[in-house]
């Protein structure tokens, strides 16, 4: 069963031909690493489900410092939600951090299985709910806990790919340097010793 | 027509009946300024509609400062949304800064509604997108614009009870102390003149 199939089916029962229709709405693409698939100015045309690789969403702000906002990799959704769902141009940027297999959805070929299989529907009422309360825990543990709390619950977030991100990536995640990263990391591993 | 109806009419458009049904599914309940609609440890049992008034979302941190994570006044929605989906204990509190008239509809009569009156979940399924969207970008500003930007940004998001808040909350909301955030709006006002 197709992961994206497998990833729906937790939460709605779909049958054998509901299941095809959901699968042809998908555009298959491959990314190689550094691709970009959005960038700041354009519209984010398509929902992406990864299927394999890691993403990297971020934002880059007026002094030309970037601020990663998530990560994505196998089994996780990805998009500029501002703009995928106005479609208008949004702020952001998403990067391929390596190799990548995805599943690409338009926002119209969306809402035509909205309106003829429900289920789906439902389906997207739950994952922009689960999606709804990460974002929320994320500005909270933004505004209140200093960066080696912040650092932990990363960890806990991204189990599968936490080795597998740049560092500098993950200090723009957490809000603080690469330098004020590696001295953190440095501290946080003489506690273990 | 009800605030709340006209609300939901602005995305999908319900019969009489269906008017009805919606509104029997919520209690009317009235609060006085300073009264608590949830506390850390709480299930958030009601998703709340405000009718007028208005309320505070929030969470303590260890060093029991506030972080304020939204208002919401006359047409918006309030809720833990972590402990209202999973029906959890949550970690934020919700307090009525104004006297307030609220709309509140429990998790079972809310998934009820959506068994019966699909249109329903077609504009939770709009409403929550949306929240999303205000959601990635407060923690865009969060992370990349300075408290100056934030503030504008704030005073953009709350146009009608930007003036009714406690200074406290405001700066809360922002991140920064009361006292920088009194310094920082004397700069702003001087900047003007």
């Amino acid at each position: 069963m197709s992961l994206l199939i497998e990833n729906i089916s937790r939460f709605v029962d779909l049958d054998r031909e509901e299941e095809q229709e959901l699968l042809d709405s998908f555009t298959f693409r491959n990314f190689s690493a550094k691709e970009m698939l959005l960038e700041e100015g354009e519209v984010c045309k398509e929902h992406i489900f990864v299927v394999s690789g890691i993403l990297r969403h971020y934002s880059i702000d007026e002094e030309l410092a970037e601020h990663t906002l998530s990560f994505a990799s196998s089994g996780w959704w990805a998009g500029d939600m501002y703009s995928f769902l106005s479609q208008k141009p949004g702020d952001s940027y998403i990067e391929v951090i390596e190799d990548a297999e995805a599943l690409m959805q338009t926002r119209q070929k969306q809402l035509e299985l909205f309106d003829r299989i429900p289920k789906l529907e439902r389906f997207y009422r739950i994952l922009i709910e689960r999606s709804l309360v990460a974002n929320q825990q994320r500005l909270m543990e933004n505004l209140q806990l200093p960066a080696e709390e912040r650092y932990k619950r990363f960890l806990e977030r991204y189990p599968d790919i936490k080795y597998n991100l740049p560092q500098k990536d993950i200090a723009s995640y957490l809000g603080i340097t690469p330098q004020f990263f590696s001295k953190m990391k440095g501290r946080l591993l003489r506690e273990e010793y």
